[in-house]
């Protein structure tokens, strides 16, 4: 598709370098911002170039993060001898909306994963192994492992926990089974099976 | 949401404020630039900024350009006589994809549709009827009206063809019919009756 500006042709070939956005969508997204505010597509550009430029990573945690260290770990509210392990920065914010959680997050950034050629050291592994070896920057007590409920989650969650134990630490996993509101008729045979099997004494 | 970042939130802002993104797609979207290099990122950035400040609409027909006229409207190939009536410049693109057409355009920016508050005022209709009226920048023989074949673009070539027809321009419409390719049991029985009605003479 040859269009008639050339300003018009960089920015859809950028914007159909997101993930999910092809050319016909990408098109569409430059010709509604062409019909927006100027000041709304400035903010826009230069959030994105913000990104790009002012973005960090923790260095205890690895979330994202503002300055050096995230405002979850410098938290002097937050329970530093408790570690959540999740696969990366949606699971952060998916457990600090349920707002039940006071520790501290290790995101790994992703899952053991042969097929996709995610190996052991493309995540951040070490650095959790030696946040519970070292204690710093602060002694770990439990590790719990929050990795999603699938093969390669399973995989990472074993080789994690063969890692951890001998290093002395409490190694804990969230708990599976029916998910709340659920009907027990349409849940699948391996949570509704798994969920018998797991049972917990009645609290009301 | 909270996130644990503000550049990031800000980004997320302003990418959910893109038509179709909804606050996950924008997070979905903000964390994968995140992982992109920083160059391609700025790139996208820069990009959207120039759409802002460098785009303008050509002065004769209204289609995007990177000067005061653009590409086609100056093309010394492109037969001034016929001037095409689209909706939008997606049409425009649309046409010139088929290689078959060598008039130039006038892109109204819309059909009448008074259930989304689209008047006759709200439309370059009147710049139209003025290209017509003073020939200027060149007399114009034949307005092919390429409006979506919609009630309300219906009404928009009711609308043109009435302001058109005193000034004694030829007014034509782009055929409608069975698609190319097309099984005619699959086709709807409007479009199947008025082929049949409309018949053309053989061409081989």
């Amino acid at each position: 598709m040859d269009l008639p500006s050339t300003t018009l042709t960089q920015a859809v070939e950028a914007l159909a370098g997101l993930p999910g956005v092809g050319r016909r969508t990408a098109l569409r997204l430059a010709l509604h911002l062409l019909k927006e505010p100027s000041a709304e597509v400035l903010n826009l550009s230069e959030s994105l170039r913000r990104l790009a430029t002012d973005i960090h990573f923790c260095r205890i945690c690895h979330c994202v993060s503002d300055g050096e260290v995230c405002p979850i770990c410098s938290s002097p509210k937050r329970n530093p001898a408790i570690v959540c392990v999740v696969e990366n920065v949606q699971d952060v914010m998916a457990i600090e909306n349920t707002q039940q959680y006071t520790g501290l997050y290790h995101v790994l950034g992703g899952v053991i994963s042969p097929i996709d050629g995610v190996g052991i050291r493309d995540l951040n592994i070490e650095s959790l192994l030696q946040r519970v070896k070292t204690g710093d920057p602060a002694p770990v007590e439990e590790v719990i492992l929050a990795l999603p409920t699938t093969m390669e989650g399973d995989t990472t969650n074993f080789y994690l926990n063969k890692q951890l134990q001998p290093l002395g630490v409490k190694v804990t996993m969230i708990a599976r089974g029916v998910s709340i509101g659920d009907n027990l008729e349409y849940t699948d045979e391996i949570t509704l099976g798994r969920s018998i099997l797991n049972r917990v004494p009645f609290e009301a």
